[in-house]
């Protein structure tokens, strides 16, 4: 599977859940009495800032950490990252005992560089404006020997982040329930991609919304082109984990096929959700990870009695920013 | 068992887990890979901010209105409360379709009175300085013959919160561990003495801890007294959740059996908390519910090599503290 041109399969998925099963953790549903009034659904919260590393992206790095072979492993490992993806990188290569070097901005949020370093990993900074990471990353690998984990375009990364989707419907079939409705932050679109993979494999279907940053819509532009497209240049977002260009081709394989469409939110929206996750939920969601609860509350999405999940997909954030949208300043 | 002069057995606890079964959250534990590594121990955060109303304090009131008798519930219920009792009692009182009456200080948290409203209570307000909320109470009882729930000297309540104690106790033990030592918020004592009560019949015994505001420092003077005694006048602290001047008589008659000690912290030791948990757990917890978090990071217990639980009591504070607080202006 590692390095695999297709994409996972549900029994990938279910391996991955095998893998991840005493090692990550499954993440609570939050719910709200009171957003459940004001919204006439019933609305779930997949609170993946509780995960290990504070995002979901240790799911996917813990199963392709795994998938690596005995022989590869005393070379370590090598990843990309503005920092949600390090930190998973960071602490599965820890607990397998691998030496791992993540390539990040120079400009990554202050809270992602220092968790990824604490939890043991070698940071190499570089320019976003002047250098390629791709280029450092290279001649990191041809020095080292290093395996690069890639942070979506994937498979064993996706059948990783699909753990999510198994999790979240066994977690709501408990309560008597199967989701309507899944909303999820797209970046490279690995998260969505295999939860919607592993949802597909637990009818009766849901429909799955792709959320995106307005000026990232990556996703929503290549559904409509019927192929894979950029942003338009010149982008600003605060959602410092949704900034990736272009699907990846694997993710937009499936999610292309998978997906019900796609959303866009405003930063200012982002902010209201990150607000909301606050006050109703007591959650900290960074930006990015607050795009799909954004949909959900700013009328993009038809909720109205049925029963919606989104997926919060990370909290790691600068606090001062925090501070910030809390006072609603932006 | 209601209005019972006797504290609750583990046979009432187990009662009223049956009862909360289904309809209060089973809060997890959150522990975090870099803060255990700081604290060279394993720590678990029971996260109660995530529960129902955002407080443990629902599993009290759902208990104690659960054992009112049917013939008396269409005459309503009151409670006195600063805030997170208020919102635990209009929430049960409307799941259970109970009218509610909460006497509420008028300097309460906005957040605490406006979820207490919106959760279909109706609000007495009082001025702390110029009115008795007993009186108010009394009279509005005399004219009602609503039964008065009281925030924690009462056997219901006590052995509803005593449920978060075999909670966490399972939820260990799903992991092969056992606490060590548990520490937790003390305001009139009802929280701690029910988990206390709970631990205390699921071997091996654990070290408890209350925990206090140094100005509200009630149980750690009656421990030392041998008998109730209040706080010195003039004490001053920012959680707002702590503030009852003596243990309750039932709580301190379980609580100086059971308990090993208190601890006093600081509010700028507490707002420390509160962003150890912003950024370790990711959980928003007021200032109240950090005090036992902020024991165990301010070195006055010991935790070395040990398996530890704090308790987060609540999460329930005006964003403009919690900003504050996140600057590192208090």
């Amino acid at each position: 599977l590692a390095g695999s041109e297709a994409a996972p399969g549900i029994a990938d998925i279910q391996a991955a859940a095998a893998r991840l099963a005493g090692h990550a953790v499954a993440t609570p549903l939050l719910s709200s009495d009171l957003l459940d009034r004001e919204l006439g659904c019933r609305l779930f919260l997949k609170a993946e800032p509780l995960q290990r590393t504070g995002s979901f992206k240790f799911r996917g790095a813990w199963n392709r950490l795994n998938l690596i072979a005995d022989s590869d492993r005393p070379r370590g490992v090598i990843a990309y990252s503005s920092g949600n993806h390090a930190q998973g990188v960071a602490l599965a290569a820890r607990l397998k005992g691998v030496a791992a070097t993540i390539v990040m901005p120079a400009d990554a949020p202050a809270i992602k560089l220092a968790n990824t370093r604490a939890l043991g990993a070698e940071v190499r900074l570089y320019d976003r404006a002047r250098e390629s990471r791709e280029e450092i990353g290279d001649k990191l690998m041809a020095e080292t020997g290093a395996t690069l984990i890639r942070p979506y375009d994937d498979a064993g990364v996706i059948a990783g982040q699909g753990t999510i989707g198994l999790e979240l419907a066994a977690q709501l079939r408990v309560a008597g329930l199967a989701p309507d409705l899944v909303a999820c932050p797209h970046g490279g679109g690995g998260l969505i991609a295999g939860l919607s993979l592993a949802l597909e494999a637990r009818p009766p279907a849901a429909e799955i919304w792709a959320v995106e940053p307005a000026d990232f819509d990556r996703f929503g532009r290549s559904v409509r082109a019927g192929e894979r497209r950029a942003i338009a240049p010149g982008g600003q977002t605060f959602c410092d984990a949704l900034m990736a260009p272009m699907p990846g081709r694997l993710t937009f394989q499936v999610n292309r096929r998978t997906l019900a469409g796609a959303v866009a939110v405003s930063d200012a929206e982002t902010a209201a959700a990150m607000r909301a996750a606050w006050r109703h939920f007591k959650l900290v969601v960074e930006p990015g990870g607050a795009v799909a609860l954004a949909a959900a509350l700013s009328a993009k999405l038809d909720l109205t009695g049925r029963t919606v999940v989104v997926v919060a997909s990370g909290g790691n954030v600068d606090p001062a920013l925090y501070a910030k949208v809390l006072a609603a300043e932006m």
